[in-house]
């Protein structure tokens, strides 16, 4: 396993860790400041601001874009709507070729509003990756299916494991392309008794693109937005790194922590420096 | 598939669907008169009044007890709370018998406070479940491992997919004895992409013990105390129902909810009422 003690250049921040406060390009500067080595933007944030002059500030700085975050959800109650779904993932996919991103960061989305039909979304999401596979080549841009924790089943991705994220990768891209892969977050598979079979398979088929870091804490508080910083959780990170690694991973470690009432209320400054510091010790 | 229509008798209800504000026997009383089949009680609730008396109460009503809630947690930081806690496992049997219940309801328990050990926590449950085996069959109460969602993993249940559970029930109890199994929750396992598999599996192995409904709100309020009456979610509890009764399973079917902000503060009687309702019309 990589040592990362005074290494942060192979460490990367996702920008929602900070909670979307301030100006993308701000934040880039920040992160750059503190020495990691990679962000991953979202695309509200590149949207509102200019793409081509982000990814000019992002090579200035000699940073990695790890992932561009994050797809437009795709099951759809109406073939139109699927369709448009389409066309916003390809548009975000040639803002993520602009930005020379390592990775386009596909969250499935949940059920269709008012259905119940799980096997279906699911057969849309798997439809769409199919369609979306010829543009991420064309763009040079790996589509990273990240399967959500299963408590965003119905609202957020019917994605939910990484071996389910694996049989579609291995059904759309038998020849393993490097187009197609998953992106392992460990706070949405900490929990699967199947984690360390899966990840042997991810990287035996040189399929993990991106690799996110959080915690999980023992007193959730909120579905979404109660995710705990490195070390202060259940989660056996150094354990979980470990497992990448030997599966073959030597891309970024990137943190991304949705914490409403605690990061999000700090100054992103000192997040950045327990960041750092809880990398280099628990992670 | 049975039709419920006119037949609550093949239907149950589980104490925890009241939010727990009367003495048990009250609680018994209602579910009977209101006509339905079975009743699965609490510990905490049954520890409270006298089960000898409890056990007449149900008997006399003729209701079906379709589990006992539920197991103390088996993994613990010292051995002697291990121990313990199985000495307390092994003491709600001999009350399980008394009651005549169909099955004892096991939640595995989480990790133990401070600990990052998911594995150890798991052999530990495994350990535990192997250790009450022969009791179980003493007592004539067959254990049924009850997976809860995985965003429990950390304070609830090391044990998230009936296939893990399935795996303990196959290693522990090869011979398919009737005293190991499962309890399938809608709530727990509605998201899992292997769920048709571990249903049929469940079923060829006779193990299915018990089976739960409520449902899951697409927006989830609480990670413990917001699930849905059935028909308020997503979940497809026909197909649900089908596939279970397709596996073999014959047994009644337990309503179950945790609702702190909305069924929990309704009349007892109402809830009743709404659940005979969507008992005969959703489930």
């Amino acid at each position: 396993m990589r040592n990362l003690k005074g290494k942060l250049d192979l460490c990367a921040i996702n920008t929602a860790t900070f909670g979307h406060r301030e100006p993308l390009s701000c934040t880039i500067d920040r992160i750059a400041r503190a020495g990691f080595g990679g962000v991953a933007p979202w695309r509200h944030e590149v949207e509102k601001a200019n793409v081509a002059e982000i990814a000019k500030q992002i090579k200035a700085l000699d940073l990695t874009v790890t992932g561009y975050c994050r797809s437009t959800y795709l099951p759809a109650a109406t073939h139109a709507q699927f369709v448009a779904n389409i066309d916003a993932n390809k548009a975000a996919l040639r803002d993520a070729a602009t930005l020379g991103a390592r990775c386009f960061v596909m969250v499935a989305g949940g059920l269709p509003e008012g259905s119940r039909d799980l096997s279906g979304a699911r057969a849309q999401v798997r439809d769409g990756i199919a369609e979306l596979l010829e543009t991420a080549r064309d763009c040079g841009v790996p589509l990273a299916l990240e399967p959500l924790h299963p408590m965003y089943a119905a609202d957020r991705a019917v994605l939910n494991t990484l071996a389910q994220a694996l049989d579609i990768c291995d059904a759309l891209d038998p020849g393993r392309t490097g187009f197609l892969g998953v992106a392992v977050d460990v706070y949405h598979c900490w929990w699967d008794p199947a984690l360390q079979a899966s990840i042997a398979s991810a990287g035996n088929a040189g399929r993990i693109l991106a690799y996110h870091v959080c915690d999980w804490l023992r007193e959730t508080r909120d579905l979404l937005l109660d995710r705990g910083m490195m070390g202060d959780g259940v989660v056996d990170l150094a354990a979980m790194r470990e497992s990448v690694e030997r599966a073959g991973y030597d891309g970024l470690v990137e943190v991304e922590i949705f914490s409403k009432e605690n990061w999000w209320r700090r100054d992103p400054d000192e997040v950045l420096r327990i960041c750092a510091e809880r990398l280099q010790s628990v992670c």
